[in-house]
Order: structure tokens, then C-alpha cells, then sequence
């Protein structure tokens, strides 16, 4: 066995269109959030900071950079004030910043942010672990938080999370589900994106929820989903929201972030495997997927890991050797 | 934030019924063949046995068991002739035995196999790199060998290896890859799959494949597909196939193998992957998940790895610390 003496290719998403595939879709970045929080290393502002300005480089417009939530929550994300100021002459880029409540929504406005986002669980088991409530006060925060942010003129982004599977209930009433989103819609939020926080959605899932959803009179243009793949199946389900008509899903940057409820798997779906999905099937993105495995590669060299899970990422360090940065 | 003080639930997939899905697919089990064969370290014929009859006793139907290929063509694989006919018991399993020419039917069927698979590739420079022979030479011997196999009462199924991108010439040409398979069918192989060898399909590339053969006048159910997972990208592309109406996918227990063409990265998809794609869209494949992951995690071990790229055996394990077998 031979093999030609040739240049080997340079591996990138080869082009079909879809039929049915939209032009373009929304990438709505959570590294720096959902990613940093789940990861164990503390990192300075400035590298969240750079994470940020390198991502909006890449080409990302849609970038979740903090969390205003009480220090002692989640201590690998206490500089938010410090973070979110310094993106500010980000052109054209949407940063956002979550909020747990009013308090969490007061800072974010001092810091000068614009866009946040609210977060709410689909169970109750979720509800208390994560936000020690009860899970329909956590709902009236979230559209109290809600109304607040709109009536100062910001952009509100909401969260079902646990939509789809909880670590203790196991499968979760879709009825719950649909009627948190449209709650979330109806107080005022832009989007609502279904979390399967625990990565256990499959296609069929994904349909039922939007035409759930579609039933209450939510069209699917107000959804995104933030697809977790702990079991391997977070691109099966954008597939299947694509064609539900989803137009916004959310990711991390190398997968960054873990899945807390299976220590050693995997949690966000990385963003590099879904830009080269949306790019093969002719989906327009604005990012540049080159550029993006450079920021995985760097943001995981920050974060002291010998490689992060995006599985294009590794592939395309490996494929071709002169192509690592 | 406190936990819940109740038990976890134990990961399964959620069934939700997907529009237009089938009530059943045909899972081909290639981790014996394709998966051995790409892994550095080398296995008594016993534990090849044992991995067989234990993807057997999984609920797998279909198994590609091992080559006949020249010995000194691939060390991991020179006692397809002890390991064939050690299975011959199996109830209702059909074990399949990759033959590339002649010599290897003939040894083949002195073994007792029943069913072989032939493999021709749609490029050029694999045909050389791989079988050392020009790409019209292979698809001669191909269908050479399926004749004569189909004479002697064989079942024969075809593969076109690199059906969507090649290590050195990138994009596949579509006709040729549809050309390829016609003439295998034509010759009398009753399926054929498509090879996504180094992984960079994505799902309108499978829809405009799956077209281009109809065009030629081959349904879409006497195709399969064979991905790999290299770019994460297979199970998305399982559903584009679903819905194209492909009926049969490869997939290796555990994602065993590699990519040959991507040190590091993953090569075939794992099949706990696949099962529970399949099994949350409400498609039976006779395949016990548990049993899947209990086998993945034992050949493991056999090959002295630390852990294979199944996403849902990973996931599983960690999950619930008691799921461990």
C-alpha cells in the first residue's frame, strides 16, 4: 500500500444546500458564560475579555460574555462588572450578560449593558438545586426581571432549562415547557432557547416541543435551542430544529464547559461543529471557522486542558499538521 | 445551592416519535472489521470471537466479522479463517467477511461465510493508496467478485469508499460516486454503502447523493450509510438519510477505530450513538443500549484504551456512578 506523493487536502465543509435550509442562521455564543462557569479553572478578567474580542473576530455577533449572579454562586465568574465595560466598542457585536434577579439586573445596567438574559427551569427538582426556588418564583422573578429590563430599553433573552430531560425527573412535561417559553415571550423577552441542559433531546423531542409551542400560538422564528451533547446528539437536533424552522441555536466555543450531572462527558455543543454543519449545508453564519479553531485552541491552552471536545477542532489540528496556530 | 436528596435518573432516550420515520432500521456493525482493523494494538482471535457473540447477544443482527485480505496487508486482521467459522452458530446473525479480490472469496468461502462485502473507491488516489490499484481495475475486480460470489449462493453487499471527500483531492465527484454504486448493484450486491471514510459530509450532501442515485434508478433502500464521525457530523447525517429514506447506517461499537487520515481524531460513529438517536425517534433496531455500552466498555479494556468516543457510553458511565457493569 502506497500513498500518492501528494499535498494532502486541507479538510473544510464541502457545500450542498439543503432543501428547505434557511440562508442564514443565528450562532448565539455561550462560552464565555456557560462555558467558564462549568469549567474548573479560574481565569483573569483580561483573558475573558480577549476570549470575547477574539470570538467577535471570528466573525460572532451574538456573545453571552457574563453572568451577573451573587458572587458566592459561581466564583468563576465574580468580575462581570470588570468584563462586560471593557467589550463595550465591540462593533456590531450583540454582548449579554445573564441576570438571576433584580438585584443581578441592577448591576448589569451600572456595568452598561444592553442585552441580558433570564433564566428559568422547566422542573422543580432543577429549580431548587440551581437557583434555591421554587420553580414558579423563579418564573415570576424572571418575568418581573423581565419587565424591568424592557421598560430601561435593553434586550431580553430567556432560558428554559431542563426542556428536555432532568438529572432526578427524568423526561420533563412538554406542557410545562411551552408554557414557561410563551410566559418568558409574553413578559417580554426577544427569544426563548429550550435547554437540553443534560443532552438527552433526540429529533422527534425537538419537533414535539416547537409544535407545542406552535400551538400557543409561538412561532418557531421566537425559539432558539441550546443543545447540549453529552450523548452525541446536539447536531441530530439542530438538524431537526432547522427543519422545525429554528433559526438561532446556541454554542460554545471548543465545547468549552462540562456537563456537571456526568463528570467527564460532555456538555455545550461546540461551535466550531455546528458552523461546519451550517457552512456544508450552505447556511451562512458571518463566522470564520479557521479562526474559530484558533480560539478553541487558545481558550483551551488558557484553561490548562490538553484539548477541548469540539470534535472539527481536533480533527483539523490532526488532519493536517501545518495547519495548527 | 443544595441537591435534591433523591436518586438520579438513570439516561435513556426520551421516545418522541419523528413525522415520516420508519418503524425500523437495520444497525451494521462494522467494529470487528473496520474498527479492529484501524486500532495499533492486536487481539487474540478469541477476543475477536468474544466480541462478536457479545454484539450478538447486544441485540446486532448484522456483523462484519473480518477481512480476507492478504496477510500482510493488515496484521490486526490474518485470522479472518479461525474467526469466521467460530461463529457459525449464531442464531439469526447474519457475519459478514470483507473480500478485495479473488483470493480472499475463495478463502472466504473455504471458511464458510455465507456473506461478503466488496470495496471499491470513488477516487482515484485511495484506490491507489489503499488497494494499490487504479480506481477502474478495483471496480472491476469489485464486480468480478460479486458475480462470482452471487453464483456460489453468496449474499453480497458493496461499499464506495471515499463517497463525499478524499484525503488528497478533497470534494468527490457526485457522478462517479453514483456511477459506483450502480455497477455494484448492477453486479448483484444487495446493498450498497456510501463511505464517508474521512468524515466531512454533511446532510445536503447526503440528500443530493441519495438524489443523484434515483436519478440512476436506485431507490433509496438499497443504499446504506457508513459514516464517520470525524467532524462530529454523523448522526446529523443519519437524519438527513432517515429522511431521504435510507433504511440501513454502519456504525462501530464504541466509534472502535480511528482515522487514519487524522491521528487522534474519531473515525467511525460509535453505535450506542446511533442506537440512541435512533431509539428516541421511536425506530426500533432490536439493539439493548445497556448491553451496547457494557460491550463497548469490555472491548475497551481488551485494547488497553482508557475510554472509546462514544459519546453515550462516556455519558452513561459518568452519569450514574452505580451504571458501571
Amino acid at each position: 500500500m502506497s500513498t500518492p506523493p501528494r499535498e494532502r487536502w486541507r479538510p473544510r465543509p464541502i457545500v450542498e444546500r439543503m432543501d428547505r435550509a434557511p440562508e442564514r442562521v443565528r450562532v448565539y455564543e455561550v462560552g464565555p458564560r456557560d462555558g467558564l462557569q462549568a469549567e474548573p479553572a479560574v481565569i483573569p478578567a483580561r483573558t475573558k475579555i480577549e476570549l470575547c474580542r477574539r470570538l467577535a473576530a471570528a466573525g460572532l455577533r451574538d456573545i453571552e460574555a457574563t453572568s451577573f449572579v451573587p458572587p458566592s454562586w459561581i466564583p468563576q465568574l465574580t468580575d462581570a462588572a470588570e468584563v462586560l465595560p471593557a467589550l463595550a466598542d465591540l462593533d456590531g457585536v450583540r454582548t449579554v450578560a445573564l441576570v438571576p434577579n433584580r438585584r443581578g439586573l441592577d448591576r448589569a445596567v451600572e456595568a452598561g449593558t444592553r442585552h441580558v438574559a433570564v433564566v428559568v427551569s422547566a422542573t422543580e427538582s432543577f429549580a431548587r438545586a440551581n437557583l434555591n426556588a421554587a420553580r414558579q418564583a423563579a418564573l415570576d422573578t424572571a418575568t418581573e426581571v423581565t419587565r424591568a429590563a424592557r421598560e430601561q430599553g435593553l434586550g431580553v433573552r430567556g432560558y428554559v432549562s431542563m426542556a428536555f430531560g432532568d438529572p432526578w425527573e427524568g423526561p420533563v412535561d412538554r406542557a410545562v415547557v411551552a408554557a414557561t417559553a410563551a410566559a418568558l415571550l409574553a413578559a417580554g423577552c426577544s427569544t426563548v432557547a429550550l435547554g437540553d441542559t443534560i443532552g438527552v433531546a433526540t429529533p422527534g423531542h425537538v419537533h414535539a416541543i416547537v409544535r407545542d409551542l406552535a400551538a400557543l400560538g409561538v412561532p418557531a422564528g421566537d425559539l432558539a435551542l441550546h443543545l447540549h451533547d453529552t450523548y452525541g446528539q446536539a447536531l441530530a437536533n439542530v438538524v431537526a430544529g432547522l427543519d422545525a424552522g429554528v433559526r438561532e441555536f446556541d454554542s460554545s466555543v471548543g465545547g468549552l464547559g462540562r456537563c456537571p450531572y456526568a463528570r467527564g462527558a460532555t456538555g455545550n455543543l461546540a461551535t466550531e461543529d455546528l458552523v461546519w454543519l451550517l457552512h456544508g449545508m450552505g447556511i451562512a453564519t458571518g463566522a470564520d471557522l479557521d479562526a474559530l479553531a484558533g480560539v478553541s485552541r487558545w481558550i483551551g491552552a488558557q484553561l490548562g486542558r490538553t484539548g477541548l471536545p469540539s470534535r472539527v477542532t481536533t480533527a483539523l489540528a490532526a488532519a493536517v499538521p501545518a495547519a495548527g496556530r
